[in-house]
């Protein structure tokens, strides 16, 4: 636990922050994962979960403490795609070293979402067995992941912050989602990232629509990249995905556009909306590095 | 407390909730206010705070229980403003008789706000000081009571949805926040409800967008309601005001336009929005019930 949280904070130090586009920075992920794998492995026992889910199979990681009154907590992770998580560890050894040197050409796009998938679970899954309802550290780990990620393939830096010039004061500035400005001419990219969207996605969108409202409909490709949206119901020990493609068509076509909404644990009801009025292009996260260079055209 | 909750539930029940907009629904909040009151007096001490907001006082209240084992639990409430709250119960008693007739051309728009301020923070208060970490109680409570205010003023029925007719699909439902039709050739409102804004606020701006792109910019007004703004730091018994007056601008520019934001306990911060571009009408609730008519003129 402690070799966990160091290499969390680690991730946050700026020293490392300003390495965040590096293989350096990839390093100290992959460690965070791999120490988190060990303590998975060491003290968890696998759940079987009944997957509400078609087509999809899910397990969860249970770890039971006893105190020195001889309380027992008993604590279980999140849901864990089969299909994705990659358990096997001489697999995902060499795995990771394309993840260590973004080396994604060798690799499927399916091959690189459960790269990813299993990179981002493992943290996730070891902090939700140590840290019961702590919802902060998973979610700011993985902002920090796919800003890692994305700052590598585009060499550019992440920003959380835009300048809004008025008439009246032209140094005003505003929190973002992260942001990518990859020079003069070239896109400019706006990224927000979420654990699960749920009611909160329509942030992304109106962040999206200010962006545009500021500098036009052209400057700004809006990535949202989401982990998952399963839910877990730890009574009945069942997985159901939460979906609200309507909800999302409506702010597609009426707040602003989104480019692309990438995921690692893709529900099939939003993959579906590339196919509907207006086309919003759901995809795993792993094509996005085959059609990159689609995005980085103007 | 069971009486509390008893009250709580009655709110809720379907029967009850389609009478929203009478003197009926108005007699069970008022139940339940009086409840808490009685509660609060009985059970709580008063605790002094540290206020860091320039001209505003606040206290809280502060139950302290004994478990069997002999442990103690101390329970602390949120921020009580001094000069909104009505703590004396004859001058309270004579004034809930206003809300319950709906009697307010009597009064100031200052007392309406204290008036109204005690009734939502009662309840909230009653609910913090016996169950640890509930906000959703106390969130729910807070949109009936203001869905009962505004329906009552309107003589109108708060609907939670919105068709969103399309071209291949004309039944479609949105969930929204609290919308009411005031009938043909009426004006429409938007009224999104919360105890306090920070970065949530901006869904109330995109759902006003929505409406727009659905309806064009003339149909609805957007009226966003809140309690208040107060953060308690509970070591060192502080309260601060978190406001983000560059944020709402940017929001007001570029998504939408609300044309009014009334709050119980207003933050001078955002009242100084009204004086700015683009103008953003910030104003104690009182005020709505003078100016109800210029909102009501299309």
């Amino acid at each position: 636990l402690d070799m966990q949280f160091a290499g969390y904070k680690k991730l946050r130090t700026p020293n490392n922050l300003k390495q965040i586009h590096t293989e350096h920075y990839a390093s100290l992920i992959a460690d965070l994962c791999l120490t988190s794998r060990i303590l998975i492995e060491k003290e968890c026992e696998e759940l079987p979960l009944k997957s509400l889910v078609s087509g999809k199979e899910y397990f969860a990681y249970r770890r039971t403490t006893t105190s020195s009154t001889n309380l027992q907590t008993v604590r279980t992770s999140r849901p864990i795609n089969k299909a994705l998580y990659i358990r096997n560890n001489e697999e995902f050894a060499s795995l990771i070293e394309c993840f260590l040197q973004s080396n994604y050409e060798i690799l499927s796009a399916d091959t690189i979402t459960q790269l990813l998938y299993t990179i981002a679970m493992s943290f996730c899954v070891a902090n939700d067995v140590h840290k019961t309802g702590d919802k902060k550290t998973p979610a700011t780990f993985f902002e920090l992941f796919v800003a890692h990620l994305f700052a590598r393939q585009f060499q550019a830096f992440p920003r959380k912050k835009i300048k809004v010039p008025s008439v009246e004061n032209q140094n005003a500035e505003l929190p973002t989602d992260i942001i990518f400005d990859l020079g003069m001419g070239k896109v400019k990219f706006h990224v927000p990232v979420k654990l699960s969207t749920r009611e909160r996605v329509i942030q992304a969108w109106a962040h999206q629509r200010v962006l545009e409202g500021l500098w036009g409909t052209a400057e700004f490709k809006g990535l949202l990249i989401v982990l998952t949206e399963t839910k877990l119901n730890l009574d009945k020990l069942e997985v159901v995905e939460i979906c609200l493609p309507l909800q999302w068509a409506v702010y597609q076509r009426y707040i602003a556009h989104l480019d692309r909404v990438y995921y690692l644990d893709i529900p099939e009801r939003y993959a579906d909306l590339a196919s509907t009025n207006p086309r919003i292009d759901v995809k795993p996260l792993g094509v996005f590095f085959g059609e990159k260079d689609i995005l980085l055209a103007r």
